[in-house]
């Protein structure tokens, strides 16, 4: 991957006489970034540009080349890679768009692309990109012309789109933020995100790694860089529109869209999801700084109006405002001019004009044990004050450091001003006491760094019985009834009701005897997959004559309702009194493998779609955080001094459950819906089943 | 109020001749930006300062002043006040801090200050502001030294904060959005946020009003002006911190806290709240546009990763994609050069590069019926296409108003190319298309503009007979008894549970088969107000000898827990099964009056609280509307095929609770808790009944 970033030499094809010709830009930009490697150029027409000679072919240029850049119209890219190839030229960027994005014409020449990249082993980037950039080399290879104004830094960029990639690359020079690499992989054929990805997190010039992604190509593979990082990763990932869910079986997939589990997979492994540019900026800006270590924030103001709203964006964010040493307040009155402000936190610094004053109260501040960090909100204009300003904001970063606390000062003042900051400063500059308290919250709540792997839970299952039952299913042609998905349960240790198949009215009330009344009786057909909606359950059954007469009116009418439905029997299963239903169940996704979903049942799903998701395998730890993040957690826990429920059950079924869909590949979806919950000590059981293969 | 914007003449107090001296800093912002007025300066210790002489006092003053602005030590200015009311000045504004802001001595100063106030008739702004400017006139009256670079238009700003006034500024600037008048209010202890609303209302200057506020000066003013303005106000309030729910003895104080009132308040009549700045901007720059009528977008983009964060956002803010029709999509067709890109909505402009054909592409977009607005998302950088790229924005704002929908454009390219665009265009410009998509369903979901005044419910009551048991509670010194409450509420026709008060067990069981079994039963107890908590309910008693056992047994218990309670006896009520239990409730708020809760119960209010206000008076469709905002909205309708609940007995009481407590002053909160209601049809009644006097 190195060869790509870091090439001594490049042939830019495509390039010709014409004026408009766009391939001229790329070595443009390679000039005007002044890159330390030799460039040639290549067009079919010849000619001269640039006071370099156009090689017709690349088999033409005398010397090595190392990386061969290409835009030239879709239909030479293939040939023109044969002879790259041919050249010995092993990496290739190819920017040319028409590929397989574009209908079936495009994909023909894709495979053909394929075949030759394949034939002699190159790694190409693209197509239908904007190449790559190396800010420390001048490495620019867009095929639009770029003024250099960017600051250098250690964040690199990987974007599936050219735009986007532009878009990040003029909010980091506006905010001040530095740039090392930026990776535009467009339609990543061959090199993607994980390749690129994995080249940052070993490269010495690049500290945070920020991506936009339109798809996912390998999600596991991305998971395992994820948790082996000590880089911070922020992703956008975009295109969340084209739900799954209509076409979802189960209740799990309707309810864990392909973009939940994408959400689940991400912050299991410690990588930042992000949705809109503030955010990111507000991530790159702290991420720097010390990590703030608690919730107790020091907020000194200029303006009463400023502490006001960083104190409402506290409260919104979980912090608190620390409360200020006695100590600490007397050496602050001192400093007073004509104590017109009450000594509190937030401190409204009110009259006081003297900017070592400030220093010193922010370094007394940061001092204080009990303040995790400090924000300054200053208010100037830089006519007068503009020097005294950009000293006060470099102090603060030696501060930040010396004291192991973000500090962080706002200001407001003219645009201009701010701008000027913000390019001459390391230190980051605010504007909005709003976005640094959401920023801090940011990074107060980003776990990244490496971490272990999970194995496969390690339980004790009966395998083997398990997938005899669904090789029958499989030789059916079929998806397990309920009573056969119970029994897989049963296999995997996860308690279900018991259950009993009937044939007739006799057996159903003997079966009714022996699991005990009031019962329930449920309907088995291999064509009825939603029972409710045909009437195929009736509930609380409290004597034989109901037993008998329910079997007799629910068989005749679903046959009405569903003449060519074959009733094969029922289920009678007792009726389980208090206790609270959940839904739990699993689905494969097919980026990131089986996850699963954990919720309560009732209006915790169906009105407010309360779930949660993780990708399998994970911790026992990370199921009961799962339940956690619930807001029915409450409820689970026995909020207002309820009794609470039986939290150990579940976490010991959500952990069966993911070593059954980590051992059998055919299960596509599961639910376990509902599973009843009873109160602590007192377990739960599966009252239904629904497995589709 | 005219005058305080469009003074004559102005004298400036406070000036002295030390470069220090702040006042000096107001008399130099006249001067910057060409103030029309005459500019006096007075000053305790006389003297010269910019040609002009200091005064003494403004007696001195040989002709007639219109306005004074004072910045002077707090201790001085009820004096120089008291000159000013000499003079027959009778508009000031007060700078200076220290007054009732600052302890017992600034509440002294105030005192005399509101005396002299009155004494001589003065209107005065402040203190503790940094006062007016009217860009329309130059005068500017800051003790900050401003810079001219603003852009005039027609926003208006109240701000209770000077510093966040200066923020507001800075950002518009920022933004190119224009200013007309800024008033920073301090302590508002004469002109208040009202009066400066009303002023602006009128003022042929504004079409935009933003305020910023810490406190609420009289909230039933500002329904009143929101009520009857024609131009959108737009209110940040902050100091959302000090919540009132620590001290709410009923459950509709607590769930409603006085920020949730104020939500309420300010939607009802067309006021937008926001909270941040990006919201604001947002709404500053797409209210000036014809307004969106409709759900869908045509987004037209020249990167494709642009065109998905434009999908993705109108996703998340309920917007659709318009169907582009065949003739259009044939039209474009026409005009690609290469035919890379499919003819879809978002419609991806790929390589092709005319400015002449995006114009006409974007106005056959505008042109469709099926279109409601349009985005057009622009990626270019200044050095090649800036002039082009300018053409093209001010032709959308043309043809924005020539077909009545909004067109708006997001550029990427130079931040110094955004500002440039921003300071030379009248059409907003954008850089996130997230942030345009969000700016339009800001808009679209505010409905702003003069509305109706509402009346008390028309409802026949008994006010007279309601009257009489607060009049017997209050003669006692205490709040209504459950079965007080519950007959109130008969008298305004809401519908309560059959309710017996029983002294003995016999008295008990005989009231039992009056209401019909099974009966619940509850304590009666001047002393006891949390009945649950003490064991004083008891549900589902089935037979006789289980109504005497816990009449005894519940007697026992209280006595034994609260020995001094004294117990009035106990109420039967028959066991309602089925129906919804909900809450409906009202608190006096101190600023807005009589505001109306209501929300389902059970886990709605207790995990979610999920609840709806408004302050009464307002109609039945507005109580509809609290109804179908709730995300429990679903359960009363009957989702997924269940049946609906009694909509109408709700409204029906919430008009009558509204009735109640806008009738009777004396009740500062009431809690029907649990109303049950029942299916469509079968109404609902009042389980409890909780009134605080």
């Amino acid at each position: 991957m190195n060869k790509f970033f870091n090439p001594s030499s490049i042939a830019v094809i495509g390039v010709s006489q014409k004026p408009t010709n766009l391939a001229r830009n790329i070595v443009k930009n390679l000039t005007t970034f002044d890159f330390g490697g030799i460039v040639y150029t290549v067009g079919k027409s010849g000619g001269v540009y640039s006071g370099r000679k156009i090689y017709k072919s690349v088999l033409d240029i005398p010397d090595e080349v190392e990386l061969a850049v290409i835009l030239t119209p879709a239909d030479t890219v293939p040939g023109i890679l044969e002879e790259c190839g041919k050249k010995g030229i092993r990496h290739a960027i190819i920017e040319s768009a028409g590929f397989n994005e574009f209908g079936e014409e495009g994909k023909a020449r894709t495979r053909l692309l394929m075949e030759v990249a394949a034939k002699y082993g190159i790694r190409f980037v693209g197509p239908n990109c904007i190449g790559l950039m190396n800010l420390k080399n001048g490495l620019m290879l867009p095929f639009l012309i770029f003024q250099d104004n960017f600051v250098r830094g250690n964040v690199s960029i990987v974007s599936q789109s050219g735009g986007v990639a532009i878009t990040l690359l003029n909010v980091m020079a506006a905010e001040g933020i530095g740039v090392s690499k930026i990776a535009s992989i467009g339609n990543k054929l061959n090199v993607d995100e994980n390749d690129m990805i994995e080249y940052l997190i070993q490269d010495p010039d690049t500290d945070i790694i920020v991506v936009y992604l339109e798809s996912i190509s390998d999600g596991r593979r991305l998971m395992e860089l994820g948790r082996s990082s000590p880089k911070p990763i922020l992703i956008h990932k975009a295109n969340i529109g084209r739900l799954s869910s209509s076409v979802a079986a189960s209740h799990t997939a309707a309810l864990g869209s392909d973009d939940n589990v994408v959400n689940a997979a991400l912050g299991q492994v410690g990588i930042a999801r992000f949705y809109d540019r503030q955010t990111l900026v507000n991530y790159l800006k702290v991420l720097p700084l010390p990590k703030i270590r608690g919730n107790r924030l020091g907020i000194l103001s200029r303006s009463g109006g400023h502490a006001i709203l960083a104190a409402d964006a506290a409260e919104t964010t979980g912090f608190e405002l620390a409360e200020f040493g006695e100590a600490f307040l007397n050496e602050v009155q001192k400093h007073f001019r004509a104590n017109v402000i009450k000594l509190t936190n937030p401190l409204d610094l009110g009259d006081l004009f003297d900017y070592d004053v400030y220093l010193k109260i922010i370094e007394e501040t940061a001092k204080q044990d009990g303040v995790d960090g400090v924000i300054f909100l200053h208010v100037y204009f830089s006519a007068a004050e503009a020097e005294p300003s950009r000293v006060l904001i470099e102090k603060t970063r030696e501060l930040s450091f010396k004291y192991n606390k973000p500090i962080i000062v706002c200001v407001t003042t003219e645009e201009e001003e701010t701008c000027r900051l913000r390019r001459s400063l390391q230190q980051p500059v605010f504007t909005s006491p709003l976005e640094i308290v959401k920023a801090l919250a940011l990074v107060r709540d980003f776990d990244y760094g490496p971490r272990k792997k999970v194995e496969k839970p390690h339980v004790v299952v009966d395998e083997k019985g398990a997938r005899s039952i669904i090789e029958g299913c499989k030789s059916e042609g079929r998806s397990p009834f309920l009573q056969e998905g119970l029994s897989i349960f049963k296999h995997y240790g996860i308690p279900v009701v018991e259950t009993l198949c009937v044939r007739s009215e006799e057996e159903a009330v003997a079966a009714a005897e022996k699991v005990g009344w009031p019962v329930v009786m449920k309907v088995v057909s291999p064509d009825i997959s939603h029972k409710t909606d045909v009437g195929g359950v009736e509930l609380n059954l409290r004597d034989g004559r109901s037993v008998r007469e329910v079997y007799k009116e629910m068989t005749r009418k679903i046959k009405t309702k569903l003449p060519s439905a074959r009733i094969e029997g029922m289920l009678i299963q007792p009726m389980i009194g208090g206790g609270w239903e959940m839904i739990i169940g699993a689905k494969r996704d097919p980026n990131f493998g089986p996850a699963v979903l954990v919720g309560l049942g009732g209006i915790f799903v169906e009105v407010f779609r309360d779930v949660a998701m993780r990708v399998a395998p994970f911790s026992r730890d990370e199921a009961l955080s799962m339940l956690k993040s619930l807001r029915g957690w409450q409820v689970l826990a026995g909020a207002r001094g309820r009794m609470e429920y039986d939290i150990e059950v579940i976490l010991d079924v959500v952990m069966r459950l993911q070593r059954l869909v980590l051992d059998i590949d055919e299960i596509k979806e599961v639910d376990i819906n509902p599973f009843l919950v009873l109160h602590k000590g007192h377990g739960g059981m599966a009252l239904d089943a629904r497995i589709i293969l």
